[in-house]
């Protein structure tokens, strides 16, 4: 097997090359593994690599950086936990190149295997059962649980680290473990201590209405006796399926366009670049070229804060970062074939670690393949009637992930004019809580009878790194801007003027949709033969509502990148997580966004990068109940004088032969 | 054949018909034919019949709505023009229900036999072909022509009626009619006087750069010679095509899902409506059910303005009405099989009209087909690794228009989630004129040698008559608010309020998308069982730049509609046109949205229309030369506490047998 790439994912034996060093490393200690991935290169070690690998000149003297793993793990000791710990392992020399100890205001994210724990310590928990047993459940119904991340430790004090537990009412009654428990909320949170191994505190929580205030709280035994069956799973679901859903297929007969090698190596209609994958990212795109010139260095989602906006105590801990408190590429869905994805599809798979440090294999964590999007360009000369068309021909890189109750496709797509996107589409189960009887609530909207869907916002965080023609890019901030009619510079008043301005230093702005802000990814040394402008990529920054919690709330003091739509800085290696490293019971951002902008760092002619903060409102509606459909959000980075002309004008206008027409009156084509 | 129902277009006997019947009406003067079409019925005419419809009790003695044609003419007597009319007809009876005539305040449109015709007084006229012979065109190159909407007229006189025409210089050398001319702007506009039949005025262009001021004009004889071509079309074009777009087939073994049957009615997934078609909006959607439900009475795209953004004259004369000035029906392309969309495709069509009032056959205009867009809804228990997970099936009614230079792609969207969306696709040829040599200019961008892609805003406006469960609605706008923290109501500050105020009468608002604002069209008599709130359907306006001309500019002034992103008025039968009835040549907007807006009518609980005014600012990037890639924009209507559940839970989680696997280092699924 070949040498892997520098950017290439760890392979099962490096995995294990990573896992001995460690233990070599504490003779004397019980390590409990959380993750071993690539610790990726350093952006100097890198770029010689990839600039020999692009001038074709790669030979085996070639300087490589070295091949290095992240080890995240704690260190047991006379059976108690003594902290938590990163190392990097160099997997060649098995050395251990660096270590850092982290005291208990630094909680890494849950693992798997916590949440399963939680199970195990709760169920038998006299304070859980005692608790649990002031509900009388349906018959046949048992209790479900739902473990969270904490939200945040209280400011000041050395924290332990706790799961609560959301607890439903799930039926059993048929033995189908797949029942939607969500449908049956219980009253009432567990928190459990990680450390101790015991549940030590049972929330009571409120089930009351628009009049009954914060503190109200009926603990009825009989809470969930008023809610529903809300079957999702097609053989409890008391649904009558349609019928009339006649296949389409997409038959790709010679196969699919694009080329994956060398594990992490794709190919697609002039666009040439690296997928990663990592526990806590995911998908990352890395060393994106088109047409052999560089456009990004790396292109990743780095965080998502879902904040609910339930007042009631302790509804304010209900605050996931998905990213660093759980993983998008831990929580990554297996897929599979004609289901998540249809034509002809190339699945990427990664590894897991699991508590003892192996290897665990989480096959088709990504599918790549190919998409019509309609028409990509048209034009119809009217003096004649000849039309030219072409279809939209994308690439799609797309994973999806589950967090508990919710779910998110994410999908990078590239097309054939240079331009590629980020969607993002939250579904699955709503985040719920019991509701009295015929009650209704400022705080959400009854979705089904005793079940409030919170109000809650989804904010994410993309990270980019440019790489225009090159690593020296500058940010432009480019508005459309009125002028006032005036008989010597605007005499009818039609005109406006674009204005640009560079982004200076580590910084950040907003969204400006009535301004037409655009965000422009600028090499100045670089000049568009035609219109002499800078080479550049540009993006629309989203204008979705920010965080809405109070800036002095310690939800948003721990979210300080949601504050504004678009933040510039001065590039760093590791700085990847807009929220800081570690989200979990934090409760101040730390060495994330706001720390990055402070630094004042210029910004022009230099490495610099860039974040995208856009997101969702989301007030449930019933039709979100019990699986949602799907939201849909965009971001697209477009060349804009990167190129000399249309780049996909080289797409032939070929008439696809296998369309059919569909006769009159009849709803049948073949027959 | 059986009877047309009320909302089928015209058919060709029919528009026959009419036309006698006008014929007859004027004996004595020589009737020039714009167009014929169906008068749709008034609401209250047309509503006893639906009803009856739906309720499945239509019989012949079920009272129809009189059959009614608008026929719109110029009137000519001994020679010489004497007025435009629009009468409406009754078919059966043939009978003028209605007649008005205009004076020249009221522009009619251009139709496709003006443009031809200014052709032909153009290319003779002593006036134009001395100031042609000014420029010394490339050996081969000949004179093209492009006409245009002339703008407005000046305010205070009875205006001529006018065609403005851009000159460009085509290659002849090939005899290929389709060499692209865009490529060599000639730095004039000849203007003809269309009721006098003659080229009354030539406007010398500016083509100078920053810093030239707005009277420059080198007017060079040399003007082209510093432009290269830019074909597109295949066998004209400088482009190496490419050759490693493998075929993707949309195969419908069964064949579509869809049934189209009676001319207009279309069924699909619990969906039925009518498509209606006219020659100013083209597709019109009526009678939207969904599962026998009423949610939309009418849909249509009302009018858009393309107003351009350079203060040297005459540019500001470049605003096009492409609705009112031109027509989104009659521009309307015929379309291909396996071109414009893929899949079992139903193609409806439509008749234009010649001079002469006969009916011309236009072909394809309207193109029915499905889609399949990834994931609709998907959960994966977490505890037993078990998705379920839909597809999200499109029903997709698409039109595309071509208008002189540019194209629109519109397509509106069905799904099974309850959501319709109205989806556009800006693509063909952006306006340039002529720039000299090495000059760059700040109201727009050089995207080929000599040729300024003139900067300019799209702003259109969709027209929406709700019937959510009926005829009675009422608009809420609705927004989340931060909340201070307060120990009694918000003690963590976390909390968000989401208010809700219905619009009382005609008006108009702005998008909001940092308060989240959502539009909700309401039926405050229909609750949702679950949720107790009305039931509804909302839109997110889209959060887009409004007109950028000075607000008392004629550009705005005849363009009030554009002021605001959102307008509540008072439904009135054959209130139509967001800019008024008459935009061509128009130098105030009259009829339109802003009359309708002031009549302070009350819009709670009764019969309400919907405006929603979106747009783009387009300032060209070279990538846009010479035929521009596709531009997106999407608006969606949800429904919203409408459904008890998902209404697409249903969808049954079908694994498509088709798809299949890309094996390691391969770029072919076959062999």
């Amino acid at each position: 097997m070949a040498q892997p790439h520098p950017l290439d994912q760890l392979r099962a034996e490096e995995i294990l090359h990573a896992r001995e060093a460690v233990l070599h490393a504490w003779p004397k200690a019980l390590i409990q593994f959380r993750s071993i991935f690539l610790e990726e290169p350093t952006k100097s070690s890198l770029l010689p690599f990839l600039e020999a690998e692009h001038a074709g000149s790669l030979s085996k003297d070639t300087p490589r950086p070295p091949r290095l793993a992240r080890v995240q793990y704690d260190v047991i000791q006379d059976g108690k936990f003594c902290g938590y710990t990163e190392s990097v392992m160099d997997i060649d020399s098995k050395k251990e190149v660096k270590r850092e100890a982290f005291d208990t205001s630094c909680q890494p994210y849950l693992t798997m295997e916590e949440m399963k724990q939680f199970f195990d310590h709760c169920l038998p928990s006299p304070l859980f059962q005692e608790a649990i047993s002031q509900f009388k459940l349906p018959e046949g119904y048992e209790v479900e649980l739902e473990p969270w991340p904490y939200g945040y430790s209280d400011p000041g004090e050395a924290p332990p680290r706790y799961i609560q537990g959301l607890c439903f009412a799930k039926d059993k009654r048929n033995g189908n473990m797949d029942s939607n428990h969500y449908s049956h909320p219980i009253p009432m949170f567990a928190v459990c201590d990680v450390y101790k191994r015991e549940i030590v505190k049972i929330e009571k929580l409120a089930t009351g209405g628009t009049a009954d205030g914060l503190a109200y709280d009926t603990h009825q035994a009989n809470a969930v006796d008023h809610c529903r069956p809300a079957e999702y799973v097609p053989e409890l679901a008391d649904v009558e399926y349609r019928t009339d859903i006649k296949p389409l297929n997409i038959i790709q007969p010679e196969g699919p366009s694009f080329k994956v090698s060398n594990e992490s190596l794709v190919e697609w209609q002039k666009w040439r670049f690296r997928v990663g994958f990592n526990p806590r990212e995911g998908v990352t795109l890395h060393d994106v070229h088109y047409d052999g010139r560089s456009v990004f260095f790396r292109l990743a989602l780095s965080e998502m804060t879902v904040p609910y906006g339930d007042p009631r105590p302790p509804f304010h801990r209900k605050q996931a970062f998905d990213f660093g408190d759980g993983g998008a590429g831990r929580s990554a869905n297996n897929l599979s074939l004609g289901c998540d994805c249809l034509g002809a599809i190339k699945y990427l798979s990664t590894f897991n670690t699991d508590f003892s440090g192996q290897p665990i294999s989480a096959p088709n964590v990504v599918c790549i393949h190919e998409q019509d999007n309609g028409i990509g360009w048209k034009h119809t000369n009217f003096r004649t009637d000849r039309p030219v068309v072409t279809r939209y021909r994308e690439l799609i890189i797309q994973y999806i992930i589950t967090l508990g109750n919710y779910e998110y496709v994410f999908a990078y797509k590239f097309d054939q004019a240079g331009a590629i996107s980020l969607e993002v589409r939250p579904t699955g189960v709503i985040s719920v809580v019991n509701i009295d009887p015929g009650k209704t609530s400022p705080w959400g909207n009854v979705v089904s009878p005793g079940v409030l869907g919170q109000n809650h916002q989804h904010l994410f965080c993309l990270r980019v790194d440019p790489a225009i023609d090159g690593h020296k890019n500058t940010i432009f901030r480019e508005e459309s801007l009125p002028m006032a009619m005036d008989p010597a510079t605007n005499p009818y008043g039609n005109a406006y003027k674009v204005v640009t301005e560079p982004v200076e230093v580590c910084s950040a702005f907003n969204a400006s949709p009535f301004t037409n802000l655009v965000v422009k990814l600028s090499n100045t040394n670089v000049r568009n033969p035609i219109s002499g402008k800078p080479v550049s990529y540009k993006f629309t920054p989203p204008a979705t509502q920010l965080l809405l919690a109070d800036p002095q709330s310690i939800m948003a003091r721990r979210a300080k990148f949601t504050r504004h739509h678009v933040w510039v800085t001065s590039y760093r290696d590791g700085e990847l997580y807009a929220a800081g490293d570690f989200t979990n019971q934090s409760n101040e951002e730390r060495g994330g966004l706001a720390d990055a902008a402070a630094r004042n760092d210029s910004t022009v002619d230099s490495d610099v990068v860039l974040w995208s903060v856009f997101g969702f409102t989301h007030n449930p509606r019933v039709e979100d109940w019990p699986v949602m459909p799907v939201e849909k959000i965009e971001l697209q980075f477009r060349p804009s004088d990167f190129f000399d002309r249309n780049p996909a004008l080289d797409v032939p206008a070929v008439k696809n032969t296998t369309s059919v027409l569909v006769g009159d009156n009849s709803c049948c084509q073949s027959n």
